[in-house]
């Protein structure tokens, strides 16, 4: 406890008491859970008043308001703090749908209910789960990359939909983080991006309090962080004691005034503030203990015995504090979008859609049907064309690469990049920052853009967290991932995904389509998009394979299954030949052989099995009917995962190790992904039954 | 091309031939190879051949010699340019066992066969495949983190084998490094560390030549990076023009002269330097062409028609500046460290175990053999009393956390921490940056220690890349992931690993294992040291389990064989129950159930698929008999990959969703994680037979 913070405790006033309930919920929630982090709230409690009570445009009756400054917990652990907050500020719970509930964001019984089974107070805060929750946080450094995001979503918007006058969007991005996310390097690519796109609307809080769950952070951490900042950039203020109300809200002034980049203020704190624990690593992580939570509100001049006290007047002086002012704004935007409606009725028919995730009539009507072609194309360019095709019609679906749009083909052509000089292009240019896209990439897709990232797939480990987190919050950002196999060739293993395919298939709720040809990927990239409820990962390869004779097998559609047969005998299969992606061409051709041997043998394309596992029993039995055993899985990736579908009797020809650098028919035919290997093998397993 | 180099022009000097002899090897490499990367050795040749041949402390005859200063080339894309330094160099090259092949490490013919299938020139370089690689790199930021790992061990071996007034380690560790490395967050967080550690046998040389793969850097990447650098406490040091090689030479001796901090020296360059294609991102990915190579030729008066030259004295110039300092230093090492046997045989006794990768006699005997106990402990627990029993016989097993050890339990218990003021530390601070770790755990490993990095298993999704490396490059890294599952509780389901399990299953030549009790813990860790080719992720329990009765049960070794039967019933099972981790007491309690029923059940622990499938057919055979298709696996993480073991007509008791947050028994019940639960689907399954 430092000096310079009891001119506070000499303050009897509603901010004084406000602050000490938030403290005191969070202390007393944590100890009834016995599981939490107390700390963190504690000492940010002032600040988390402050920048609600006087700032935020938030219209606690209308949470999803679309001009609503954001505020993010990166610091998710603290969850507590923004639950206290949500509490007093009196947030109105709305579903799914935008539709109000009738109850409380979260009742004080919700705040006791605190890291219980199937409450609205997880560990953790989580998107969707909570009504003020912008963005699901505790992964440190996502909270950070998520609000850079956000930030670019706000520019974007403000580009496109400020027209005529009108002005749409103006509103401001809040980033609560810690020592945890700034030694996270996503939150430094982030923060290297945020500096280079000038994002004058991002504001970020770092709760500086010289603590980490080891001990204190000069164990592993003393670099100058504001100055890194400065080299990034930004405007860097410094903030002597997270109690000093009056600094911060000039720190804020500072942040609005400035038009030029981004801010970073550095708030120097004690972690669980007023505690027997101040500044120790021991009031992180765990509870305070009876004790100890009587003692601290001792010192804070609050009833010993009392848990989960709202003094008199607090709820309402915090609410009516956000809402004088939020309520106001959001009521006269509601008026000047009434009157934006007449004068850009295409721009607020399109916002319309946007906002409740929706597409427009035809959206899909340009996607090229691809000819029939030996030659073919690969799958990168093929995806290049149909993106290009649903960017025309579906504007804000937009994104970009991490400094590799030119192998990616993820450039929208025509279109001008995302520049700090040119909010309103539509290419995005992320740098060599994959994880700093990913967590980007989520917060634009928070603010209803439909974003995509993409980068070769090798490098999606650097980006699992984002990707994971995209699926936890059910987001419909599209991760668009090439060069996904030892197609790479001469780049050699470091360059060639083997596990890649099966980490992403293991993720819940994340849909992983690798097309087979042109025109599956016509269908993959809408099943991408026609669903905004899931995350989409499109698999797409660095080279060519031919567009198939969709007259002579089955439509392309079946992608939207997830799998399908493509190609058939008369009558059960002896074998089926199962294949994804690059691989698909080379059992139709051993299925052209066999059938000209004799050999009655089937071919399923499975581009998703994420898909193909929400069939019915029955559709599946067609497909691959449970009589035939027989089963012979080729795909360019491990092996695991494939035994689902071929069972203890199939076979695979995958891959067991790491690649090799070489020209890619040199790698085929070394680890056998040819169309003799598929045939003998079809035939050994036939011989064996 | 700028005016500033054409100095280099007017000098006739073999220092000059050198280095056009690189940047044209390089170039008629990648023109041959109709592939590859020829700017950046074009620009980086004077500053390779400045610090080899003035600089490196290097015996091309001994490769090995464990006191060598180490290069890490971390633009690994610009393999060509250590290609033909090595080349050059005249390195000869060395099998795995250091013994000399009579051969050199590269010749022109492998030059030649650049990118080709089996060469010793794949497209990135790869550590093992080529003598003279440190090594492997390709993916950005990997290198940077490696050098840091280097630069710690030598700190490290420094402290413990510097004694007697013997310096046995004095050695440098010097990366090369681009603007793709500076956007990458693995290497902010590695350079943060550095700095932290004052690690002053570090010089980063950074090549900034604004061009990435979309174009300028412009684009994305603008900060200040050599004042992030001083932010983060090093020393920067600027380059106005990578061909002055005066001022490069000058900036080498600064940093070899700064004791107190790690250098980074920012190098001015000019991708596809004196090409007409020079200073353009078209420099950077693909051959430069024949028309183009021949003006290139002609800028440097190169003689245009000849392919893979290098004029007389040339080879002899370089390899003598290298071999004259070099030989001569190693011969002064092995003379004292002579006289070092004599007078530290104990230490030097030690130092030939750990360069041969070896590890002393009764490395294990003080593993604890854990008495059955029905409340148990966490494989947490067991894990950091197992490797304190470890660490105690080998000094050189050292590692630690990113900001986790106290609940990975990985603090070796009364040692000191490795810090700047005590680099004989064995216990390591890696702040919140797992990737980093990675990257560092890695390097370390690169210099014989067995190095572990611990946090939580979800965080493994940050650090992917590494783990992967360490995969690829056959490193004894040891990857400890505490929390392993729902059994996280209150956390939620952002810190609830679902998938993870799988994602390092996937990884080729990894070893994952997850035991299942404390004793399985003590194989587990046995299992990751004993053999020093290939990296182990050990998946512990954050929650108690049983200790096992060991007098009942099959013996806890049979980790070693990855999978084994513990439980068996007389004659035929009628159905096996699987189960790793803390799953495995739950099915050891349902056979016990089943067989008090009537019902002939095995159980199956198999904590190591990758142990497993090393086994004969027989083995398998005897543990999954073919014959017995009722097969249910029990594991609280994602069911990806089960099937190789239960087939198309088992069952799985796994997890098909994210988790939730809460108390961990309400997570157990909610998803069927209970013994009730398991024979009432093994019930099930035989019910349907």
């Amino acid at each position: 406890m430092t000096d310079t913070t009891t001119a506070l405790h000499e303050d009897g006033s509603l901010e004084r008491l406000t602050i000490d309930t938030i403290r005191t919920l969070s202390m007393d929630a944590v100890q009834k859970a016995n599981s939490g982090h107390p700390g963190t709230p504690m000492a940010l409690a002032p600040v988390g008043y402050t920048l609600w009570s006087q700032f935020l445009r938030y219209d606690p009756s209308k949470p999803d308001w679309p001009n609503r400054d954001r505020f993010v917990l990166s610091v998710g652990h603290a969850s507590m703090l923004l639950y206290s907050l949500i509490h007093l500020a009196g947030i109105e719970e709305i579903d799914a749908d935008g539709n109000k509930t009738g109850r409380p964001a979260l009742s004080l019984d919700d705040l006791k209910g605190f890291r219980q089974l199937a409450s609205r107070t997880p560990g953790h805060p989580e998107y969707r789960h909570t009504t003020g929750v912008e963005t699901t946080t505790g992964p440190l450094g996502a909270g950070c990359s998520n609000s850079v995001g956000m930030a670019i979503a706000e520019r974007w918007l403000a580009a496109r939909y400020n027209q005529g006058g009108f002005t749409l969007f103006d509103h401001d991005v809040y980033t609560l983080c810690g020592d945890g996310d700034m030694m996270e390097g996503v939150a430094a690519e982030a923060a290297s991006l945020a500096g280079h796109l000038k994002l004058s609307n991002l504001c970020w809080i770092y709760d500086s309090n010289h603590i980490s769950i080891e001990g204190g952070t000069d164990l592993a951490f003393d670099e100058d962080v504001g100055k890194r900042f400065e080299a990034y950039g930004w405007n860097v203020i410094h903030i002597d004691d997270a109690n000093d109300t009056k600094a911060f809200a000039a720190a804020i002034e500072t942040f609005k005034s400035t038009n030029d980049k981004p801010t970073f203020i550095v708030v120097h704190s004690v972690i669980g503030w007023g505690s027997p624990k101040a500044g120790s690593e021991k009031a992180h992580g765990e509870p305070l203990g009876e004790d100890n939570i009587r003692a601290t509100k001792k010192a804070y001049g609050w009833p010993e015995d009392k848990s989960f006290y709202i003094p008199d007047g607090v709820a309402e002086h915090f609410h009516d504090a956000i809402a004088d002012r939020g309520t106001k704004l959001r009521e006269e935007w509601d008026a000047n979008f009434a009157k934006y409606r007449e004068a850009q009725p295409d721009l607020a028919a399109e916002l319309d859609l946007m906002l409740k995730d929706s597409l427009p009539e035809g959206w899909d009507a340009d996607v090229p049907e691809f000819p029939a072609d030996e030659k073919g194309l690969a799958t990168r360019d093929s995806g290049g064309k149909v993106l290009n095709a649903l960017a025309a019609k579906v504007p804000w679906l937009i994104g970009g690469s991490a400094d590799l749009a030119p192998s990616t083909k993820t450039d929208i052509k025509g279109k001008a990049s995302f520049e700090a000089s040119n909010y309103g292009g539509q290419n995005f240019h992320f740098g060599v920052r994959e994880h700093g896209m990913g967590g980007v990439v989520n917060g634009m897709a928070l603010s209803h853009l439909r974003s995509y990232g993409s980068t070769f797939l090798v490098f999606a480990d650097y980006m699992r967290a984002p990707i994971r987190l995209s699926a936890i919050m059910e987001l419909a950002a599209v991760w668009v991932f090439t060069h996904d196999s030892i197609g790479v060739g001469e780049d050699g293993p470091t360059h060639q995904p083997i596990e890649h395919l099966a980490t992403l298939r293991a993720i819940p709720g994340l849909d992983t389509i690798r097309p087979g040809d042109a025109n599956e990927v016509g269908y993959a990239w809408r099943a991408a998009l026609e669903d905004a409820s899931r995350p989409t990962a499109l698999i797409f390869s660095r080279q060519a394979m031919p567009t198939l004779d969709r007259s002579k097998y089955a439509s392309a559609e079946g992608v939207m299954k997830g799998g399908y047969v493509l190609a058939d005998c008369d009558g059960t299969p002896d074998v089926i030949l199962i294949a994804t992606g690059s691989e698909l061409h080379l059992v139709v051709e051993a299925h052209e052989k066999l059938t000209a041997d004799g050999v009655k043998s089937r071919v399923v394309s499975l581009p998703s099995w994420y898909r193909y596992e929400l069939q019915s029993d029955d559709y599946k039995e067609s497909v691959l009917p449970k009589g035939v055993t027989a089963r012979l899985a080729v795909e360019q990736a491990g092996e695991i995962g494939w035994h689902r579908f071929v069972g203890l009797e199939g076979r695979t020809i995958t891959m067991s190790t790491f690649g090799a650098s070489a020209p890619i028919s040199k790698l085929q035919d070394k680890y056998g992904f040819t169309v003799d290997n598929v045939v003998k093998v079809a035939r050994e397993m036939l011989e064996t039954k």
